[in-house]
Order: C-alpha cells, then sequence, then structure tokens
C-alpha cells in the first residue's frame, strides 16, 4: 500500500513551512514539515512488506483501553501491545533515519526538515485526521450504573515527531530556523488533533536521555491527543478557575507578573518569552517558558512568538547541559488548553515545562515512595538556588 | 549527649514488643521494638563525637521548607540539606548496621530486633514526640495576601524503620513473627505522631532497590509525619465522599467487595486480609491490600488481624521477587486517613499499595513525558494478566 493521499499546503499561512502529508505501508500517516517547497512527498513510497496493517480502530480490548481509577477519579491508559516496542537499537537500524537503498525505515524518504507520523506502537488509536474520525470518542466519567471501574476505547492518536534527519543531534543542537519549523509542526498538529470528535486534548512533548526511558536515540518528540483531560491540567483549571473567582484576575498573567517582579528565579527572556524556575519546583532544574502574550494553545501563537521562541528556548536547553559538563536527560512538556471547555479555554496560559532529573553529578532524582506513593514531592534543590545556577549556566 | 529519656511499655496492650527509647548523640530520638523483654536500652549510648546537633526546629529557611505551588494547588517540600546524605555506601560502613567495637553507627546496641530512629537527613523536621511539640505547625492553604507561592516550615517528622540487624536480608526474607514486631512499630509511630499538633497525615512507607533510587541496601523503610495532607490522599477523601452522597455506600468497602466477587484480579486472602491488582493498575505489577474489616489507620487494626498480616504480606513480596527470578525493585505505601478531618477518618479505608517499577526482564516503567508531565499514566500490562502472574508465581 503507497501513499493514499498527499496535499500540499503552507501550515499557518505564512512561508514557514511546506506541509506534505502521505500514507505508510501499514495505512499510518506521515506529513512532512519541510524548509523548502516543491518537495513532492507523494514519490517517496513507503515499500516495507509484511508491516501488519493497523487494526480496525474503536474497538475495546483490554489490551487497548482506558479504565477509570474509582479511587482517584482518574483514567489509566492500558496498553499491552507497547511492551514489544523497539528497544535501544544500534544506530545503523534506527527506524527514525531517512530511508536508505536496502534500508527502509518509518520514514520512506531519503532525507527531511522535519517530520510526524503516527506511532507505530500507539498507547492510543483511532483518531484519524485523513480519514474522517472513526469510531471511538471521549472518555466521559462514568456514573454508578457503570461499575466500579469502567473500561472504555482506547481512543485518541499518538505521533513521534522528528526533529532531524540527523541521528546523533539533540534538540538543543538544532538552529533556530529549525526550531521555528518544530513549533509549525506543533501547531499544526495542535489544531489539526483538536479538530477531531472525542479529542480531549493535545499534549506535545520531548523525553531526552536513556535515564528517562528513552528508548530511541534520534531526536525526536511525541504528540498525543488524549480523550479526557490530563490530571495536571484538571488542577490547573480548577485552580484558575478558583483564583479568578477569589481575585478576580489570571492565575497565569499574575504568576509570569510575579516571577518578572521578583526576579530571583528568572533564567532568561526576550520581547515574547519569560523562562523561570518555578516558585514550588517540584525537579532539581526546572523551568516555565510562557509566552508575553497570554494564548490557549501552540495553535494560537503568532508569528513573531513562534520566530522568537527558538533562540529562547535553544538558549534554555543548553543551559541544561553545561550544568553538569554532559548532555542532561530532560522532559520538556507543553502544557495547553483543555480541547472543549470554553470557560477553561479563555482562562488558561499556554507554556511549556522543561526539568531534568538529574541533581548532581553521577546522581538523578528518583520517583520514589513519597513522589510515587503519595504524589508528595521533596526537591533537594532551593528553586533559586536553580535559577542563579542555570543563569551562571552559559 | 547520652540517653535522656527512657521508658519501658508494651505498644498496643499485649505482649507483642517492648518498647524503649532514647536520645542519639545529636539529640535525635530512637525508638527499639523488641521481641524479648527486659533490655535495657538505655545503657546503649551513641558515644560519637562530632555530629552536628539538630538545629533548632520551627525556623524556616529556603533550605528546609514547604511551598505552596500556586498552579496545582499542592505543597511541595524543599529539603536542600539532603543533597549530602549518605548515598550507596560500603556494605562495612552501613549506618544502619548495630553498632560494633571500633564501628559506631545509627544504632548504639550490639543488636537489636526492629528499630525506629530520627532521620539524620530529614526532608520535615521540628515535631518531637519527647520534648513535647515544638514550634511549627500545619501548612494551612494560604489565601490571596500571602502572595503566590507562600513558604512555612518544613514541619513535620521523618523517621527511619530498620527492619532487622541483618545488613543482607529483606522485607521477603523476614518471619512473620518478626512482620508482627514490624506492624507494632508502624501502629506505635502511627499513633505517636498523629498526636502531635500540626501533624496531618502519617505515611509508613518502604523503598527497595537502586533502581527506584535507595540509597542504603540494609533493610529498613520510613515513616514521614506531613504538615498537610498528601495529594494522593486529598483525591481518595473526596472521591470517598462523593461516592457516599451518589451511592449511600462505602467506596473502598465496595470496591473490595466488588474485587472479591468478580476475582479476575485477586492474588491471595486470608480470614484478615485481601490482596489484588487494581481494576485501573498504573503500575506494571501492583497490588492493594486491604484489611477485611475497614479501619482508619494501622493503630486501629485489631490483633488478629495484626497477627494475620505478615503471612499474606510475605507472600505477597516473594510473588513479586519470583516473577523475574530476581529480587523485585518495589515501593511499598501505606495510605492512611488524614489525622483532623473527622469525616475522612469515619470513611477512609486503610490500605497498603505495593508496586514494583519492572516491566520486564532487564526493563524499567519510566515515569516519562505523559506521567511526569502530565499525570497520565500508562500501563503496559493488562491488569488482570499482572494478576494471572501473580497467582502463578508461587
Amino acid at each position: 500500500m503507497g501513499p493514499v493521499g498527499t496535499e500540499s499546503t503552507q501550515a499557518g499561512g505564512r512561508q514557514r513551512a511546506w506541509k506534505n502529508s502521505a500514507r505508510l505501508a501499514d495505512g499510518r500517516e506521515i506529513i512532512y514539515f519541510d524548509e523548502t517547497p516543491g518537495l513532492n512527498r507523494a514519490l517517496a513510497r513507503d515499500l516495507r512488506d509484511g508491516l501488519a496493517p493497523v487494526p480496525p480502530p474503536g474497538t475495546c480490548s483490554p489490551e487497548q483501553a482506558v479504565r477509570w481509577d474509582p479511587l482517584l477519579d482518574e483514567w489509566v491508559i492500558i496498553a499491552a501491545q507497547r511492551q514489544e516496542r523497539t528497544f535501544l537499537p544500534p544506530p545503523d537500524q534506527c527506524p527514525l533515519d531517512p530511508s536508505a537503498p536496502g534500508r527502509p525505515t518509518e520514514v520512506p524518504a531519503d532525507s527531511y526538515d522535519v517530520v510526524v507520523f503516527e506511532n507505530r506502537f500507539p498507547s492510543l488509536r483511532g483518531a484519524s485526521a485523513i480519514g474522517g474520525t472513526e469510531a471511538g470518542g471521549p472518555a466521559k466519567p462514568p456514573d454508578l450504573d457503570d461499575g466500579m471501574s469502567p473500561q472504555r476505547p482506547g481512543y485518541g492518536r499518538c505521533e513521534v515527531v522528528c526533529f532531524t534527519s540527523e541521528h546523533s543531534a539533540s534538540f538543543a543542537s538544532l538552529t533556530p530556523r529549525r526550531v521555528q519549523t518544530v513549533m509549525e509542526a506543533w501547531a499544526d498538529r495542535t489544531a489539526t488533533l483538536s479538530a477531531l470528535d472525542g479529542v480531549e486534548q493535545v499534549y506535545c512533548f520531548e523525553n531526552r536521555g536513556e535515564e528517562i526511558g528513552v528508548t530511541l536515540h534520534h531526536p525526536h518528540g511525541q504528540i498525543y491527543a488524549f480523550p479526557f483531560v490530563a490530571p495536571r491540567t484538571r488542577q490547573m483549571v480548577a485552580r484558575s478557575r478558583a483564583y479568578a473567582a477569589q481575585a478576580g484576575r489570571n492565575l497565569f498573567d499574575d504568576l509570569v507578573a510575579a516571577e518578572q517582579a521578583d526576579g530571583t528565579r528568572m533564567v532568561t527572556a526576550n520581547d515574547h518569552w519569560t523562562a523561570f524556575v518555578p516558585p514550588a519546583a517540584r525537579w532539581p532544574y526546572e523551568v516555565l517558558i510562557f509566552p508575553t502574550r497570554r494564548v490557549t494553545d501552540l495553535a494560537a501563537l503568532d508569528d513573531p512568538a513562534r520566530a522568537a521562541f527558538g533562540g529562547l528556548y535553544l538558549d534554555v536547553l543548553r543551559r541544561f547541559d553545561r550544568l553538569f559538563g554532559t548532555p542532561a536527560p530532560y522532559i520538556a512538556a507543553w502544557h495547553q488548553a483543555p480541547v472543549t471547555d470554553a470557560e477553561a479555554r479563555r482562562d488558561f496560559g499556554l507554556h511549556l515545562q522543561v526539568f531534568t532529573v538529574r541533581r548532581a553529578p553521577g546522581k538523578l532524582k528518583y520517583l520514589a515512595g513519597t513522589e510515587s506513593g503519595m504524589g508528595v514531592w521533596v526537591n533537594d534543590i532551593v528553586p533559586e538556588t536553580a535559577a542563579r545556577r542555570l543563569r551562571e549556566a552559559r
């Protein structure tokens, strides 16, 4: 099966990136974001034999489902088929490299700038941007008749975002121009996946480093389209609502203003972005990056903010790498508003949270009994100290 | 400074364990739980020189504080002095071994059964059971005048529980009699610490295995007395309240009854305890252990339940170790009711949560972008499959 559909548009309306989409041999969608026009990605056919076709969506099996935790009022994703996912392959078998003669990979092209495709081992599936929304839908809070722990289809979508075709690069080694292309991909995917029926939240993130369980070294991130609002987001929405009722102001705006005024936890800033260590940081080195003009999600960022992000974010990532003289294992998490809650969308403030699990040379922060058992975080580093060290890591 | 106070009572009123307390050279309290009477622990003086005295309590410094996260409505513990804590010492320098001639340790006795002492590198401090409650108190939710992220003293108490004087043992290798002595210690500490002003929750737990960051191999657990109710507990209390309002029944009772009736996730049970994999398990292998008769906390367990716990829990731990033919890294977390919320105490159901981070031989479950960034758990193992494997691991 070759490409079944292609399109060639300019994401976002300006000449920032050229978008083309096609299908992989097993039916998954692949979307190229190119920095130069005129590449006909439909010609790059996936010639792999023997890839099992993507199973029919919308079925609810114990192996791929979301289940409701009756003690905590949260959905948990069960994704048993992921146990067999590719695990630290040797460099010459990296599935995220461009394809080469005799070595077909997940990307049937001989090079790419930024490419997004549906994860071969997805935690959630069924939501399709090309074929129309398939069976499935949001995981609504159950009622008493559903039993103690009802199960729903593991509906949603999981995408992989490759930041560069260079296997040995890292996000921190990208150019600002490339970061802008990645931003175009994130914004496009946020808008596209948010428009699918049953998607309640879109989450763009990057895991970097074996220390946090990364199974592929090639620079890449992931995008999850959830059929529910994530617990952390629910908490922020509830807090922001309570704060507005109490203070008559916006929680996110007030937090950023307070950090700018205080200054002790600031790391860096430019005209469009502000980066600071949160006052009650959970992680040894944790930074929140807010756009100066509050927006709902990545798709709502204007052109100047998109263009100004790369320089600032690369600066932050390189400071993380300099902290201990070795590449930092980190998680970068874009916090966006829920998709269908109009009040939450009005008040929410998009931000990026970046944190490393390294607390000292050779020592990692583990989530042990207090964190994993009770949800109580213990941070060994005073947030102001972390901010000072990050400011000094130039 | 030698022992400043001793007492000799029988914890719980029956001849289960003999309790003696004393002081270490730096002023910290140490409490022995002996299986035989008549040991005068006051004679075992801590002769170490050069231990810095415990700093005066109740002060609020940035290095030891709790801070309120304005985005999530949760307290985070900042404990900077812990960065220098003892990290994987060689076996002949283990600070939890009994003292030997020329080698004083944290336990100034030549052997012990179960011993509890205040952590030398505590995350929380100030709450004292011998000297009366010192300055400090509960961390109340702040109001607007407190600023975005107020700080409070890092008040509370952190204790270490040594399960045996045998350095190379593990909890799973203890005798049922010894588990009962550990249970007496847990129940005593729960009652004692709950009685201190400003303590809002008592948390007994064990981290086992370098894979989850354990820095001392000697078999031991920990007890935290928090100045707030932990986030996970708050969630369970809120859910249990909503369930009672909606269903007119008790959430914990109904969950246990549903699992007993269904059976597919049961692991083992006896007359006083039931062990099952939770229906929406977050961890590859996770077991909840509930007493048959619902109680508020460990101190409220009756004698038959205390006596029956060891056999069942040892069975569960040994199943974990057999899963992959090698000792399982695990976290064991006792979930108890909040201390001062009368309604929550009436409804809460004490239970033990045990889970391993190992998902397959040589593969760990990492908390990466979805879990650490969003609070969304992805479990690779179907809970019914986990339960079957645990049932078969005999």
